[in-house]
């Protein structure tokens, strides 16, 4: 069957290296994964087959991952992973929503056929794919081993992308352009929101012409007049209005490496009031991005952009961004440095964010935002839409 | 701000009680709701929050449910939900991806504030969005509570809709009707994979002129050629050949209520062996779903379709069908009763299903299937598009 695989051999090689070298600085025998964007991240995995358990297992005395799938889902392994077949272990069907047989029984036999009952195993205790049943069942069924947190081992590797993930953050940022352009050019007065909506999407999924795109990690987030109030609210049947306030973020995503990107849209004159409150975000946004410099930490980029905002009397109190790079639902947020008052994580050239800036005020919301990159010396911007208020 | 509500209150009151009533049998004081699907089912909730920390909580002695979610949620929770202002909670956002603070730590005050300190608290074990970790930080921060698996205590109750609910089952139905026929409409040789997969969501989102779709729980899966035997595979640039097998899942949502329906395209004519295996997948699929009656065991359902694959020597080791009904990712299965071989589960009028008995059989995959509700005597199915090979 043909393999499709997104990078080369070395690639993956190194990021293993990589991970193995953390587990031994942890003095850790093995490592469960569970988060999928972990998992392609080590093994190139792609299918949504995680919404039944599934495991990667690194072992420090091991040239491979193992990875442990649904029986069904082992097609999967070996179309899009470079793993021998003897890494690839898939449990039967009867395991799948069961109340008698736990996935995780059969994960832990793995273990212990390659050595592990005793072992030091590090779990994503945090991860959205690692349940409390999900660790309840491994201790039990690995009683002489010990379980230690290492959740987000493998997510601050993944903060800084290498030359060629950064190669499709790029191409994921082209397509989030053209998703821009499709929404501003479809909203108008009397288009229902779910027709806007679906606009968006059949460009993310369609992408341009010489890059196919894909699914995201998360929706498209749309908020019309009051419920652009609402950072995570969706779509209604209603038809836009004549004059109203359009908040909408979107993806680009390119093998699964995807940003995010919002814009505000009016339709109709704003008031001189909103313009000016829009005026204020993007130049507040700006200073954010200005100030983006390998060496300076997080909290210094949100300083930035809160003294800007300041100037005119307003704060920001949520982050005002968050790590993106390969997305698998339920969030590409790598959950680890947020650019806010109190990270002090250190920039890195690589390092990817989703500058999101968006000011949910009292009666009145905009969302203009910026996906980029940390270069030697500053900031590459990932979508090159530019950074003002939409007015039709 | 406008309220977005799509039961009655009499409704909702209906499903606490029912909820209520099942902590009451199981001794328990406060349940703890992780689910996204569980919330929206007692409380409305609707927004994309779910990827940071949220939790509902129904306390035995309470008239209605507590919502705690990241702050700037809390509007969606005003907008979407009938609770009271005082029983919506919001934390603050430096508890969001936080070494330092946890969520749970705030949620645990909360239910020592309503006097949980020492109560027997059901939590959901083995939900998506209860993970080791919550589970731990709970445990530590109200060490003198029992904590109880209570997971799928809601989901079971869930398993059988109310006829408000079936409403939008059929809705969600038409809108799969309308995405099969842009699907079939769409696929042409030379049209990329990407660009047929983007015609499916534009067709799932826009719904149909008189509904409006939403997003579902899951993505388009989308397997062509070799890669229709990967169930769960994504889509390529790839233009479409003159003569392949597509084998397509896609959804219709309604209101968050979503059905799931595949169908297999064959560009070209397929082979007699093709042609005689997609005979044999209806064949069993229309047994399976004419042996459908209320009283039955879902083990039954799946005897009389193993029964009509086997006059042909084959069988399906798998499911052949999960419950649907709200639709959250990662997955709208219900996670309760399987369609397979040792499921006890006696069908009722109300329960849906979708009946998945797709075959990936060595070389070959055919992927025909039905939504349906149980009703008083059989089977009313949800979606209405021929059950046929599709041959273009």
């Amino acid at each position: 069957m043909e393999q499709i695989l997104y990078f080369e051999r070395g690639e993956f090689d190194a990021r293993l290296a990589s991970v193995k070298a953390e587990m031994s600085r942890r003095r850790l025998d093995f490592l469960l994964i569970s988060e999928p964007p972990n998992l392609n991240y080590l093994t190139g995995y792609d299918a949504y087959s995680f919404y039944t358990p599934q495991m990667g297992i690194v072992a420090l005395d091991r040239d491979e991952p193992i990875f442990i799938t649904r029986g069904m889902d082992t097609t999967s392994a070996r179309i899009t992973t470079y793993l021998s077949d003897s890494s690839i272990h898939g449990f039967p069907d009867n395991y799948v929503n069961s109340s008698e047989r736990s996935p995780y029984d059969y994960v832990a036999n793995v273990v212990r056929e390659i050595g592990g009952e005793k072992a030091t195993i590090g779990v994503e205790m945090g991860g959205y794919y690692y349940s409390a049943r999900a660790h309840a069942d491994l201790i039990k069924a690995l009683p002489r081993a010990s379980f230690v947190d290492a959740d987000l081992l493998i997510n601050w590797i993944r903060l800084v992308k290498s030359p060629a993930e950064l190669v499709f953050m790029r191409e994921a940022g082209l397509i989030g352009d053209a998703v821009i352009k499709r929404v501003v050019e479809t909203a108008e007065p009397g288009v229902r929101e779910c027709d806007l909506a679906a606009a968006a999407y059949h460009q993310e999924i369609s992408g341009t012409p010489e890059l196919g795109g894909s699914y995201n990690s998360s929706v498209v987030h749309l908020g019309v007049g009051e419920r652009a109030l609402a950072p995570h609210s969706s779509w209604t049947d209603k038809p836009l209005s004549n004059s109203t306030v359009i908040n909408i973020e979107v993806h680009g995503t390119r093998r699964r490496y995807q940003i995010n990107v919002s814009r505000t849209i009016c339709l109709g004159k704003p008031s001189p009031g909103y313009e000016n409150l829009a005026d204020v975000a993007i130049e507040a946004l700006n200073a954010g991005l200005d100030s983006v410099r390998p060496g300076r930490a997080c909290s210094e980029v949100y300083g930035a952009f809160q003294k800007a905002l300041a100037r005119h009397g307003l704060e920001k109190d949520q982050r005002i961004g968050y790590p993106i790079g390969i997305g698998y639902p339920p969030s590409v947020a790598e959950r680890t440095a947020s650019l806010r008052k109190e990270e002090k994580t250190i920039l890195q050239p690589g390092m990817c964010f989703h500058m999101m800036t968006g000011l949910w005020l009292g009666d009145q919301a905009v969302t203009i935002t910026q996906p980029f990159a940390v270069t030697e010396t500053g900031y590459e911007p990932l979508t090159f839409t530019p950074r003002t208020l939409v007015v039709k």
